[in-house]
């Protein structure tokens, strides 16, 4: 078998332990989806060990969830910490008897990277209930500015029990073709990348706009790209305002993920913030893919170079917990308790994204990785231009590590490739993406770049 | 200041140093429905203590999700070991990428307490989650019943895209009067119990059956509470078969808490199987707050003494994780990757809920809890006699520790409580819950029961 490096592959994927430990779990967890059984306490840095001793560089990293690399020090020092201790022997709900520290875990914590204008944060347990909860602000924004003054009366407090108008108001999140924001029945509601997530379940009459389908290489197709955007902005306004119900939040991934690495320019996204100021709604970037540092930014939408940020930022993946970011008081509701569960988030990983963050900010990794980023770019730009058949529409130039290209056979290439020891993942119709962790170093490039080389050099 | 046993109460409640650190929260995270902060280093076994020193009988519990007390040695020992040290740091995709442990985790843990008939589990990250992950089970079951052996069409696949028919069907879930479910877009369209909620939240057009209103005491109320239930399933049976779409499940709590723990009987749950079982309607049990011991039997439905078990059963809150246990084969959705997400849960609460679980076993907690619920109830009802205009419609007799009681002033009763060292709660419009942890012993009955003497004799 063939070995690349610092991996090895000693068996076919997934091996034999892997085959037979996903045999007994498929007993009672469904176990369809197993790519390979995995060997955490092997498993280092970049390089992802599964239980028949094969090593991978991991350049998918837990579904790009796996911030500063397997068995990191830092990361090991937090969880065996007496604070970490207690916050796992003793779970509190948070929104009635925090513990004393948990007022310095956000404060050294996430409000350290809390993006720019953006002073509160609620904290949840995954992207899609971050996504949710930031739809419920919305909602209850909405309707605290149409109610003014006015207490709530009577026929709201009932018919809102009976899900019926109108206390429970026909209200809309408008989100993008080809979009992914989660699986909950608001969030899926908004999810647009796939019929597997979507199919037979009950879902909002909400809108979808148009998000731009550029054509690369983008210095040439400056025209043609501007009047796609332009036509697509035209789109959003005009649904924002023609809806038959009002349409009082937008939400967009910075770059469309799950979707296909869908990029659009700064100018689309400053575009969007002028139409939803324009129409009072609230804007949500989803950040939960981009954010966390992989684009050479450590929020995506820092690229925007916005005059005022977006109303709200979720966050999850990367920061191994979640929650939304905002700015305006107005978004916390009328009243204590409607925003609100029994946990609000996990304060063991909030303390694990203590430490992610200490890592990242100590490490300089969002610079590492906008550094790394360009080399690779480059990289794969020669690769694309050797094997123009095989590496199309290259993508995320300038983005960090956060780079994706089309090829015929996108999943073909990424069981290949684990076949030769790199674990990669795909997107969308027929689109590799890297999703490579933050310590992702220019030593990593060519184990990457020559792993691909070899596969589609056999095509 | 007043001291009951064990329980010290030094300041007003909250006491300064509380609301000094409340206010510093509120400045970064909507803090208005803090009640004290607390030191979980000093708090121990059923007493949890404040920052100011004060040391409360904590029988609400983090609403109600502490199961083994604060700072448990066996969850200790848990939050220490090497297993979790990785489980923490290194964070899996569990659908894709799961640990070798991972069934092993499952296997020793959860399922085996899996409820009786179902063999299957499916892990989540809350009790709201847990709930939408079933309606999603639900629906994809009834679609994959319609649809036979046929593939999805170019028409379902595209329409469901668009959040119209008929890939995204108009199908229902029913949900019962003052339910409380959660607080997703679909889990909070079940929930029925309080506007707060639900206001302003856009919901989906679902049926709500009355539940049971049942008069106290028990014995003497036993035809109108037969006629009551009787007619309560008449209505379940008429809405199912009458409302304007199909109604594919039907999902109860045992007894339902924040609507304010209204009981029901084994006879009306039967009925409930039975109906759903003659319309091939999937019935989910939520016990998000009635599981794991508190009633005094592992789960709340095995009172129920049904002839096939509840097709899915939800969990949360003391399992300090969450997820949902089912046995029919045909709720595993037809694809892969149609029910799952990036984490499926987390291992970290996994580990945790293994170690409950054998805390609970070992030292025979859910017998303690049934036992010490008795004498407690009794306790209870001589002072219910003593004070017949307090102490209304005293429940939860035979249910262990899950007992409450109607009061003029619940909230009023509650501070008064907490200013003599008492930690309770609320629940419904005028409901006093108790909710302890299963440590609970009969030597803390006198303390909780005098300190109700004390309060409703000043009244």
């Amino acid at each position: 078998m063939p070995s690349f490096a610092e991996t090895t592959v000693r068996t076919e994927i997934p091996g034999p332990i892997s085959k037979a430990n996903t045999k007994r779990l498929d007993t009672i967890f469904d176990a369809r989806a197993v790519h390979f059984v995995v060997d955490y306490n092997k498993s280092e840095g970049n390089y992802i060990v599964d239980v028949d001793g094969n090593r991978y560089l991991d350049v998918y990293a837990q579904i790009a969830s796996i911030p500063v690399g397997y068995n990191n020090k830092t990361l090991i020092e937090a969880a065996k910490s007496p604070e970490m201790t207690s916050a796992l022997a003793n779970r509190p709900a948070v929104g009635n008897f925090p513990s004393d520290q948990w007022v310095d875990i956000l404060r050294d914590g996430l409000m350290k990277v809390a993006p720019k204008g953006l002073s509160y944060i609620f904290t949840a347990q995954s992207g899609s209930e971050a996504n949710e909860l930031a739809y419920k602000a919305a909602f209850m924004l909405y309707s605290r500015r149409q109610r003014g003054e006015a207490e709530w009366n009577e026929e709201e407090i009932n018919s809102c029990l009976e899900n019926s108008k109108p206390g429970s108001p026909e209200l809309a999140i408008m989100s993008f073709k080809n979009s992914f924001h989660g699986r909950g029945f608001g969030s899926l509601s908004t999810t647009r990348s796939k019929a597997v997530h979507k199919l037979d379940i009950p879902s909002f009459n909400w809108p979808q706009a148009p998000f731009p389908a550029l054509k690369y290489p983008l210095e040439e197709h400056v025209e043609e790209n501007t009047a796609e955007e332009k036509q697509c902005l035209e789109e959003v306004e005009r649904i924002m305002t023609t809806w038959h119900c009002p349409v009082v939040g937008l939400i967009v991934e910075p770059i469309q993920a799950e979707g296909g690495d869908n990029h659009a320019s700064p100018a689309f996204f400053q575009g969007l913030r002028d139409i939803t100021r324009k129409h009072s709604a609230v804007l949500i970037a989803d950040e939960v893919q981009t954010g966390f540092g992989a684009t050479g930014s450590f929020w995506a939408h820092d690229h925007w170079n916005l005059t005022s940020p977006p109303d709200i930022v979720t966050f999850s993946k990367k920061a191994q917990t979640a929650g939304y970011f905002f700015g305006n008081e107005m978004l916390i509701p009328d009243k204590a308790y409607r925003q609100f569960n029994t946990w609000i988030g996990d304060p063991a990983r909030v303390i694990m994204c203590k430490a992610v963050i200490k890592e990242i900010l100590d490490k300089k990794l969002v610079e590492q990785t906008a550094y790394v980023g360009t080399h690779l770019y480059a990289e794969l730009s020669r690769l694309a231009a050797k094997y123009p058949e095989h590496i199309q529409n290259l993508r995320g130039e300038g983005q960090g590590t956060f780079i994706a290209f089309d090829t015929k056979d996108s999943a073909g290439l990424v069981r290949s490739m684990r076949h030769i020891g790199v674990n990669i993942g795909t997107c969308g119709k027929n689109t590799v993406r890297l999703r490579p962790m933050l310590i992702f170093e220019e030593k990593h490039i060519p184990i990457l770049v020559n792993a691909l080389y070899k596969v589609i050099g056999a095509l």
